[in-house]
């Protein structure tokens, strides 16, 4: 689906405002500093487009923000992605495969926003995405006890979630939409009550770790992939917080019973192969929330490189 | 199999005298504290009896104990295990679900003794027993090394092992017992040779760490499950250390090569879902036996009240 | 294919030189201080030759050994080697299993070299060779980035890499060769792009980490023996740092996303169940490799000790 697939359009986004805790805007430096980039260009033979800048959107963010329908930083998130999306539009309308690396997951309102608009403009196709996470992310401002719209992402880009006004999400039309029909999750388990009716209602194909550990992480990723075809444009969206702590300590909402960072990078090594990847985020890496006895930042740095080189092509033989 | 199946009786054993280390009756209060017996009722619904009260049965151990057959504290086990039986019993024959919080796992000398008699009185049927543990605790007095009672309620169970004194274990009547056919092991790793040829000459089904990692616990489970029959009460009864001791530490005899925390609650689970789990046990959680360096104890304790749940019905999804 | 199966020659080899770091040549005795041989000879019930001295072959180190062909070390591998081909010859041509505690994996020239010309002479067949690794060492001395011979034994073995000078494996003839058909690999997760090419370009037979996520290690054990069949004679070379360094820290070249502990066991397991198993290696523990802060080196060698009873029939149940 990409006319230039060795082409990759990098959005380097340092933006924390869709959650509480400081410091994951400085993940993607941290990433890049341990070398990601390079690795990218050099050993996986991409060429880069974009990726000289972290971007930071400190023009973007209000002076005032107070709360709207429950959520935190409305109108700070809602134009930060809505630039997001400009971002990975106009990387994507060159038939480039594209990497967003996080920042919060609320930005994927911009990453997928933004691919879904170029895929149908190209090709005139609906992408898929795959969420890798912990969390489902699909709660409406209504259903959300925090109202960090980092757990919302996924309800704005199916309409579960509207809202008209133009500073507030307004700006997000059909064209940037994903059909509920179209999302697969992939390593679930801390999802609110209110998610799980969201999800049911829905009929949203979701595997949990209790599937991965029924079926194995290859066979689950023969019914997720089965389930989006093999004609389908793909949105691979993860969340660092869908692998174990173990693996990745450094991040804003570490919930045990994860992934091990080979299911990680086993998923987008699959994801890879398909052929029909369109589009990586990585979000969620926390530099700043290490365990202090430990070397968790580093870990998770390394975890996070490893899932994305992965998703990129790179594979063990 | 459960006339009040949203009823949940509660047996909480401050017992540790069939073994030696000082600590494993202290696990139910720390599992208390740590918000199991509120999460049980708040988040999953139960109605809860017999849960006011952490038993001690200090005034049945008593003041002289000599060894006997090789046994350390007969008499003692003997009568707080008769005791508990007892406590058990009162629970299941109201039609309740049992959850009983040891403590070590001689222990469940009274809990399957007193879940056993209450669904023969109650529905004329047997109960199967779902062993959960590093080890088979199926010594009888003459084959065991250390003496230590905890590694003999199995034979004890089965009338494997029998004894006539009425101090000694004598209350242990035909409608107390099991039959070895229905047992199933999970998770054995650490199993002395006596115990391999009882095991053998019995045929008595057991899954070994080995079985796991050849079929995966999907499969273990799905052959564990199908040996019982669909229509058959089942009682759990869960070792802690059965879970590996990168995720429960804190118990008298860790064993390397365990379950992991996410195979220890997908058993559970699977228990649930049948639909035939009349009691739970989980023992030989010892908060006092935390490696010093680290937060053994709290993950332990963590990752107990993690199965407990998912055996009573929590889920990912 | 032993004419005394219930006899293990042992050698033991305190040999570093394929490889930069010393401490490697001191596993040996680390093994056997743990009680490794008297687990074997008490538990396991083998009857022991060979086993009362490590081998430090320093008679056999020449003063003077500049590099040769990119190889360091090259007169001194060779003639050490040479030597332990000689040892392990003799105790294969008696029918015995053969073990060698190594070392670094450059002794493997030596084990299969010398179980391949025995087996040769013995019962007039070929051995498979089932190598266990993070690495492929399979690198030719103009491949090799680091010259060390630790990454090239199975290039040497292969007669991929030949080399005339008596000095230097001239020593290597055919009958101490294996065929590329007959190798398999497991566990692999960190080959270069020249050995990729070399797998390739002769078909080798390698399960990368990705296959064990993908089909689990039981369906790989099944592959891996199948490709070999029933009736062919398996030397098992089994370098520890396929294990993960959560299990197996202290080792050279330590590489994320490895074999558990317990699927390592099985590997083992199944081998020893195949009732094909000629001779084991295990190599490249590094007791002085030790994290600082940890109990790395003692949980390494419990780790390897663990490896090579399983491999020699020590089961669970
Ligand atoms: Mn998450
Ligand atoms: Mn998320
Ligand atoms: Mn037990
Ligand atoms: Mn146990
Ligand atoms: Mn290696
Ligand atoms: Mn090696």
């Amino acid at each position: 689906f990409l006319s230039h697939p060795e082409d990759l359009g990098v959005v380097a986004v340092g933006f924390s405002g869709g959650q509480c805790k400081p410091g994951v805007d400085a993940a993607p430096s941290a990433l890049i500093e341990s070398g990601l980039l390079t690795q990218i260009r050099d050993e996986l033979g991409y060429n880069l487009h974009g990726h000289d800048t972290v971007h930071l959107y400190t023009d973007l963010v209000p002076k005032e923000d107070p709360d709207y329908r429950n959520m935190k930083n409305p109108r700070a998130v809602s134009a930060v992605t809505k630039k997001i999306a400009d971002q990975v539009y106009n990387q994507a309308k060159e038939g480039r495969l594209v990497l967003t690396l996080g920042g919060d997951h609320s930005i994927a309102i911009g990453t997928i926003g933004g691919s879904a608009k170029a895929i149908r403009e190209r090709l005139g196709r609906e992408i898929a995405v795959i969420w890798v996470d912990a969390h489902a992310d699909i709660n409406t401002p209504e259903t959300s006890g925090s109202g960090n719209i980092h757990g919302m992402p996924v309800s704005f880009l199916t309409g579960l979630a509207r809202e008209e006004k133009e500073d507030i999400f307004g700006w997000i039309k059909d064209e940037n939409r994903i059909s509920v029909k179209k999302m697969v999750y992939i390593g679930l388990r801390d999802v609110d009550a209110g998610e799980k009716r969201i999800l049911r209602e829905n009929g949203i194909k979701a595997f949990s770790m209790f599937d991965i550990d029924r079926h194995g992480i290859g066979r689950v990723m023969e019914m997720a992939l089965g389930h989006i075809g093999s004609d389908t444009p793909i949105h691979l969206s993860f969340d660092v917080d869908a692998l174990d702590p173990m693996w990745a300590p450094s991040t804003g909402t570490p919930v045990r019973g994860g992934l091990t960072l080979r299911e990680g990078d086993y998923i987008c090594e699959c994801v890879h192969q398909t052929g029909s990847l369109v589009a990586v985020d990585l979000v969620e890496v926390n530099p700043s929330l290490a365990p202090a006895e430990d070397i968790g930042a580093h870990e998770t740095v390394r975890a996070g490189c490893s899932l994305v080189r992965c998703a990129l092509g790179e594979s063990l033989l």
